[in-house]
């Protein structure tokens, strides 16, 4: 069985009013939860904990974690960003949330700037579904309306996902690459738009779909064989 | 100097007035006044030429081929599709505009159905630049608006370009793929969405631009030493 | 459960006594057997029943096919590659094996060739993982031998596959992409080119182990939304 | 025109007697005179120079910059390493070559380990074009023999190339993706595996005409619009 690791900044759920209305008990219980409604096991984990609840052993038993930062990218120290990182080309899936586009551990990974254009006007968002074939549309209708969002617009300075499944639509005139697939070393990634502090998103049953879809797909599979480094003798010499 | 075969349908600037009134020579005469403009040499083919004007005569002359259907997809005679098809494998470059997403040549090189939705109320559509350092992209502003066009939207079934240089908006709340690199045996594709005989948008510069970007990214290079088949000495006997 | 045909050509192994001697039953059952040994459901179809064996009604009942064929690829008639090209599109997982890198419905999906380099001197093979993280990759060691092959050889006329997972070493100096993956419309196609009527090269555990994660890999998802054509009521109007 | 620096770490060649004979003037000297007979302006830069010769005076009149290092990637300071990526997401071409692949700017831009197999015996490596029409393999022959080189082997933990030009075999057994294209940012990357300082390869013509037609893919182009953050008028607001 899949164990996810949900990780939060969590900060605005504690020291901003909207937020805490939203999101009471922080934006990591609400995921938490659905996902463990969609039978995976889960653990959550936070900022402000030791080691931000990122310890080797915690990530040991660990086969996907979810990424949600948004104010506070800097306090994440580099040493942990390392070991995620490491973990991340070793197998584990990694699934980065919303504002997590600036997360260290997402740019880390991505080699670029991951910048784009943004507004907060608690706009309409329409997610269209471009790759109705892709595991992580299983059960997911061909487009998907947030009533109120954070805009983010192309320019999406990210290298060109491997798979591309969701465009998403704002009602000011932008367009963005909503759902990015990702393969890094032995590790799978999934960029995923969607969701901000001070509106219910991840309440909304689709959304919730597609993170756990997107769990399923990022579940690292069995496979340790991979050698690096010198070869002294030709497989050719037998 | 690059050659383009400017090839167009042309029936309904014919027998339409509106299409007539926005295109009066043809959408053929159009696109290939402001390639020349642009320094390239150019000539048009019609649907209801000699072999739709795609002799071997003419091909062996075209660099890159531009297609405009609409109305009469179907009675482009296969043998000319084949022969079409043929010469994109062996380099020439093809730019397939708007409604050529269901014409035979594109269908036959994607190996889908290249389906999409549609509405056609003259919405607006505002392009989005996904991929800022693309040859295609040269000189191009990062959005480009198209007052009044038949909407596309997704999904669009064709595989996953190699390359996705445009992402569109509509003012009715869909998205596209509305620019879409493909490499093909050793030639080279665009699919490029704007344009509609009755809106005069190869009249705006941008996508002028766009256009004979296009022509110079699809011009083929000179490398004719692919060989296949039977290699009954292995390179390794020297 | 995931429903599996096992699809070819079936003449070979009747005609030719070196074949015969490998494949007494036939390729095809040697495939089923060791498909059902990994907990699918097989069912067998070959060339010389009618409609090629691929009725409707097996089609309806066929998560993922898998084809092999080499010498008769002529003798497919185009309304049975018609009707698997359109179950494709629809989301049926379609393997294509070695040889059936020519046939009609493998080059109807690519739009291309599928035209390669061969020889047949009994080389040997080594397939090198380059994607250890890839579904088709579990439990799969990073190198497999085949000690006898047919070579193929680059360039191999297909589109760059969405993900390569195998590239192939061969004796006599050549390379090939020898694991491909493509999702064509919903659904998901893998080319495996190991395999040849005289060599027992499915008789191969490591081989039978990527067949058997590719038939995983390309199940379909259940996801029947996707609408195509005229959207008269923008979304925008509620 | 087209100006390239070509940079080297330039340590074997002064310390070790076997790379001095190969490259007397260092591997950048002769990287920068095939280039110059190309028709590009050139000039060097190494790792002992002040700011490694990589000043911002330098970088702004910098096309592409050609990387060559192998023993010191560490010395390379930090500071340079993030000068050089703002560069190359703004659009600056990138070259690496061979054990370049282990540099701190190439790790930096692919966001993993980078890691590979190796073995330095002098081995015959073949390259074979897997993309003929691709610009960077114009007037290039279908394969391309190196007698003596350093193996490297798959598994190359890299993203997957959004192009993949070139695959590699070697005499002792492995394969290896050896000319890869990617787009990073405004940027162009191509990684291009022949070469080492103890064998005479940039002296090969084919060798030297490959890494030619990528400096001209990797030219920029100019287009600086992309714009990035807040937006606070929605375009409809027009």
């Amino acid at each position: 069985m899949t164990t996810v690791t949900v990780w939060n900044e969590y900060r605005h759920e504690r020291n901003d009013e909207e937020a805490r209305e939203v999101y009471p008990e922080g934006i990591h219980a609400t995921i938490a939860d659905f996902l463990e409604d969609e039978g995976f096991e889960t653990r959550t984990a936070t900022l402000d904990e030791p080691e931000h609840g990122l310890t080797e052993e915690v990530l040991d038993d660990t086969d996907v974690l979810t990424w949600w930062g948004h104010e506070a990218h800097d306090e994440v120290e580099d040493e942990i960003v390392e070991r995620v990182h490491e973990r991340v080309l070793s197998g584990m899936g990694l699934l980065v949330l919303h504002s997590g586009h600036f997360s260290k551990i997402f740019k880390r990974l991505m080699g670029t700037t991951c910048d784009l254009k943004w507004r907060n006007e608690g706009e309409k968002e329409r997610l269209w579904l471009v790759e109705p074939g892709h595991p992580i549309a299983e059960g997911v209708p061909e487009s998907i309306e947030v009533p109120e969002a954070e805009m983010y617009g192309e320019r999406f300075d990210v290298p060109a996902p491997d798979t591309l499944v969701f465009n998403s639509w704002f009602e000011g005139g932008e367009v963005f690459r909503s759902g990015c697939c990702y393969r890094r070393g032995s590790g799978r990634v999934f960029y995923f738009r969607p969701g901000h502090e001070t509106y219910p998103i991840y309440k909304q049953p689709e959304i919730q779909k597609v993170v756990a879809n997107a769990v399923s797909w990022a579940t690292p599979i069995s496979n340790s064989d991979t050698s690096f480094g010198n070869v002294p003798k030709p497989p050719e010499d037998g």
